[in-house]
């Protein structure tokens, strides 16, 4: 049975992992929560850093002696394994722990188990408070290791007519400085941000976190599959942060950085590079969550590949009637072929409306 | 001062307007309630009808003998005039009404002055109890009565990515059968309906209001320049409810039933007809409100004509990729030509977000 306490405290530990949010890469965000014997708050804490203490270590060692006898509430089951770190379930069992709440069971072959080595050693440990919060909070991540490819959040701006520039190419500013920042949150979330060569060449972008404290710089995508759209000195190759010149293996890349040139099949079909093959490399690299920043021949290439998970669209409240539209070929033809998504959230920011929908359950694991 | 319950019996009043909405044209829509003397309820009514009794008679006569010494609480100020019915203000006199409350003046040249009637009669008669309300409900009118041509509303219904058909012109359907029943709602509102030529070609559609019960059929009126679109025995010739199709002066509409055609200059620029004539001929024909139904080139036309005082789109979240757009060329070339609008509402529609916006105030009255 779990009680209203059980649920403050599951809750709180959902907050905290979220602020793990695009610097724990490759590893989940975890967050955690301990209540002393009397069922007081005794500590808390959240994974961090990849490489550094997990969220069961920091909220364990905030607690000190007071979680002997404790309940520890964790978003992800304890880890079993010792990686650059020891593994949870065993400093929960010697931190004198005696009951382990947690939301989702870890998927990941290496890791899980930590549940039953808490059993053996005598704790409860139950599985499920809060399951679908948790697993909201930890998406890229769970997705990444269900998939073997990172999460791919497809985000556009445009005008409510569905233009993200005006005929004349100009789109400065089509949404609003509110929703510019907000898109700066979703940068500082993602392991990387990726364009295509249509916005490199037309807006020179820097890809860059601004305005956001202590946020980890993502890793730099440009999908330059003839590897003539960024020249030496774009502000992508500024150094401030790490940068990919996803280039076909064809290309002439010599007037790119060679540490930064990625080379990769084209794609069978169509223009440009294989899109599962970019992940898969991305992927090795630990990356377990993209921001896709467009242009609409991209994200075309990439929902055409059925590899975005989740969408969110900035609409400013603009009427244009001429210009490009935010997706381009996806290789939907006919009403039919068309790619349904759940609308799950929709709110105003500044001016303008952020849409956030995700594909229908009949379309999930593409 | 305005009581609570001077408050409570002109919300009242403006909800009983709206159930006017479609069927009062040329006439504006307006609710009334009646206080007796102690400030108990006692009679109400709401214009439902041109040529039937204001609302002022239907609620005094609600009321009876009640209403002596009482109050009456009005969406517009009563009229001062003799049309197809007498002047309220003398009726509010001859049943002994102490006090008028209303919210909005009559801006109405021949039939403003009830206000100073009543004072003239020693009757107390105050302006603007929840005028901005009262006016929202009263816009399609007031519009109509200031600028001499008929509001009109710009319904669209895409995708995410702001298409209305997919690539092969498939768009059964885009949007959700709730949201398809909301537009009957606004036809049912309007007092016409306007398609252009693409629409009338593509879908044939037959544009009556379907499943609202005691609906007025609004005006049906195609855009056909060139009268090649709507051809004998299409939908929209039905019998159902008058219709009109519009072509140029210069067109040959002889297989057209000569009452429904509706001969107009040819737009000044760019193809079409010229959308202020439309709009003339459609307010001398007593049309306050239009439902502009689409498709893209219309809907640009009226847009570059300046002439869309409020737009309501449905989203359906789906991406397509390729395939029209809402929205075609509307003589806005650079994102500082945009016309900007201000969000009013976003509300879900079932599976979609039903959008509605209004040109910013700079852009008003144009």
């Amino acid at each position: 049975m779990d009680t209203a306490a059980d649920i403050t405290a599951m809750r709180r530990a959902i907050t905290l992992a979220a602020r793990g949010l695009g610097s724990t890469s490759p590893n989940p965000v975890v967050g955690c929560v301990v209540l002393d014997a009397a069922g007081r708050h005794a500590g808390e804490g959240f994974h961090q850093r990849a490489g550094g203490p997990h969220a069961e270590i920091h909220a364990l060692r905030d607690a000190g002696e007071r979680a002997r006898g404790g309940t520890a509430y964790v978003t992800l089951e304890p880890c079993n394994h010792t990686g650059r770190t020891g593994p949870c379930a065993q400093a929960l069992i010697d931190a004198g722990i005696a009951r382990v709440v947690y939301a989702v069971g870890d998927p990941n072959p290496q890791a899980t188990g930590g549940a039953d080595t808490l059993r053996a050693a005598g704790i409860k440990a139950e599985q499920g408070l809060l399951a679908t919060e948790a697993e909201a909070g930890n998406a890229a991540w769970l997705t990444s290791v269900r998939l073997g490819r990172p999460y791919v959040l497809w985000k556009y701006a445009a005008s409510l007519d569905g233009r993200i520039a005006a005929a004349d190419a100009t789109s400065r500013w089509i949404t609003s400085p509110e929703s510019r920042a907000d898109v700066h949150r979703l940068r500082a979330e993602a392991d990387a941000v990726v364009v295509g060569s249509g916005t490199a060449r037309t807006d020179d972008p820097q890809l860059g976190v601004r305005r956001i404290e202590d946020a980890v710089q993502p890793l730099r995508v440009v999908v330059d599959t003839g590897a003539t759209a960024v020249r030496p000195g774009a502000r992508v190759l500024d150094g401030t942060a790490p940068t990919l010149i996803a280039v076909a293996e064809d290309a002439d890349a010599r007037h790119l950085p060679q540490a930064a040139v990625l080379r990769l099949p084209r794609a069978a079909t169509g223009p440009g590079l294989d899109i599962p093959a970019l992940l898969r490399a991305l992927h090795g690299r630990g990356i377990r969550s993209v921001l896709l920043e467009g242009g609409p021949t991209l994200a075309g290439a990439f929902v055409a590949a059925g590899t975005v998970d989740k969408v969110v669209g900035y609409l400013a409240p603009v009427l244009l009637g001429a210009g490009p539209a935010a997706l381009a070929d996806a290789g939907i033809s006919t009403i039919a072929e068309a790619l349904r998504l759940d609308v799950t959230e929709t709110v105003r920011i500044g001016p303008d409306l952020r849409i956030t929908a995700v594909p229908g359950p009949a379309r999930k694991g593409n």
